[in-house]
């Protein structure tokens, strides 16, 4: 495993990734008064679907609907107080917004969300819940960012990236210190992968807990630069996506990338009307409101693809994490009927 | 507390009620291997909003999405060897059929389940999923009462009642003893009456560990023959009930009656578009898919009634029991649409 180092990688410890157990063990602390530690479900119904045991890690239930607190807490709170008096800010279609907008009412600091036009309402009604100040850019990942420069040179907030931080991904491990807690007995992780915060920080904590653990990556098929970066061994980005799971838009950054290209054992790629009928499955048989990006673990499990892999043969506990909850109950309703 | 007996009575120990913490403690133990210990969830988002802090008990994750497994898998596990053979036999809209059916397929004895056609589609088809018999019945209790009485003398099955039975009883109050455990300080449980199986266990349970916990029901308006019965002293019964609860239209029985008069503090009594709403508040902030009568608990904590009521006074960390998530989805979204 080659080490990496560079300017923008905070720590080069353990195995040379952004972050490691020990950044993540420390998260664990850090963050403990700000999330829940949500609970694991499992149906024997769906699990004679899928021909495997399935162990649902349900962050859909986390504080602000997402995984995504564990980051946002973690990169706030480990502001001194300096920083943190200017207050944050961030670019997000939903819910890492939310989770930044929470997390800095909980700090008692600002926070500025640029958000694009085209987020999922009740996501921007989270932010706005929390007390998140919004700035609005257009949907192009450009106008996001020039907003959000431009919040950083007139107040002097700190940029709270949704993945590419140390913090972030530290943060994102901890869903997986607590799996591996709540059922020692999993072979197997399934991880929705946009920027790759979440599986990054998923995968360094699994492997360093179980080096034996495969961890495999859902990708919706419209916006499949994961599964073509691993392919080409660089990153890729889209000029466009096209999926109904509007978390999963993002393109992968320098320091998620060494994590997804060495740990990440294989990319199941699956196309939206899977995702519905696994969103579909999660209401009816698991009694959750489950987003799309948070349903493409389970759409990847019931896949052709999944059932021809090696990782098929080699898994028979699995773990999957339900990143989160947050659909327009409207949008679930009309994609159900669109199938 | 008076002492009660009477030949339908099959254990007078302790209160001289139909259960009592000891029968309860056994069904925790003779149901284990069948049930789900269910999550507890909560948000402080919904407690900002009730003014009270919340735990929800999520029985809409238990095996066959409702707490009736308990009492179902109680009295079928109970049942000595020559009895089982036989098969059992049950009617119900719903849950209970569903229960009954898993139940007998995990000890291998045939269910037979009189089903009013009125019963709503998700439900008939958990039944159909564990391999019960389906008898269509008329919707009236009379039509019910009488093909399963025709069942009975054709095949010998056992009759496990929905709620007016010991086993039954004693296997519903295993959720308080969960409950319980896992948040020791709740004051106050609420619980949805309909039948009165589950409270009856849930208070016989609760008041047996902590004598000072406030036992609430829950009850619709258009089916509120409890809050009638408390209120004249006596069993009332209604010639029909309208609500969108579809499982909280049976009367009490002569079992749990008692328990009701002496052990539930209050009734609060909610109205159809008060339980929408919770379920509304359910998906979206919870994001939990729960059933009209899983949902009236929370209904009843937000009405009016509750917040000029002396309960209001006297609790602060409220247990509510979610019973059931059996709801079809365009149920959900027709019923959202008409508010």
């Amino acid at each position: 495993m080659e080490s990496r180092d560079g300017s923008d990688v905070h720590s080069t410890e353990g195995w040379g990734y952004a972050a490691d157990i020990d950044s993540i063990r420390e998260a664990q602390v850090r963050i403990a008064p700000y999330v829940h530690k949500t609970p694991v479900l499992s149906s024997t119904s769906i699990d004679a679907i899928a021909g495997k045991q399935l162990f649902f890690k349900c962050e859909c239930f986390q504080k602000a609907g997402a995984f995504k607190i564990r980051g946002a807490s973690n990169s706030i709170f480990a502001l001194d107080d300096e920083q943190a008096s200017k207050g944050v800010v961030t670019h997000s279609s939903g819910n890492h917004a939310a989770a930044v907008a929470l997390a800095a009412k909980l700090r008692g600091i600002p926070a500025h969300i640029v958000i694009p036009r085209n987020a999922p309402a009740c996501k921007v009604e989270n932010v706005k819940r929390y007390g998140g100040r919004i700035i609005w850019s257009d949907v192009s990942i450009e106008s996001r960012e020039s907003f959000c420069k431009r919040v950083q040179e007139e107040t002097g907030a700190v940029l709270i990236h949704p993945f590419n931080n140390k913090y972030t991904i530290s943060g994102q491990g901890t869903v997986s210190l607590e799996l591996l807690e709540q059922v020692p007995e999993i072979d197997t992780i399934i991880v929705p992968i946009s920027g790759g915060g979440l599986i990054s920080g998923v995968a360094l904590a699994a492997k360093a807990i179980n080096p034996s653990i495969h961890i495999l990556a859902a990708e919706p098929k419209g916006a499949d630069d994961s599964a073509q970066s691993k392919a080409a061994g660089k990153i890729i980005t889209l000029p466009s996506t096209n999926t109904i799971a509007d978390g999963l838009r993002a393109f992968l950054g320098d320091l998620t990338w060494p994590v997804v290209r060495d740990l990440v054992d294989d990319i199941i790629v699956v196309d939206d009307s899977a995702i519905v009928d696994a969103m579909k499955m999660c209401y009816e048989i698991l009694k959750v409101a489950v987003e799309p990006s948070g349903a493409i673990g389970l759409a990847a499990v019931l896949s052709d693809e999944f059932k021809r892999s090696s990782a098929w043969h080699e898994s028979s506990k699995i773990g999957i994490i339900v990143s989160g909850g947050n659909v327009d109950l409207g949008v679930l309703w009309e994609s159900l009927h669109k199938q």
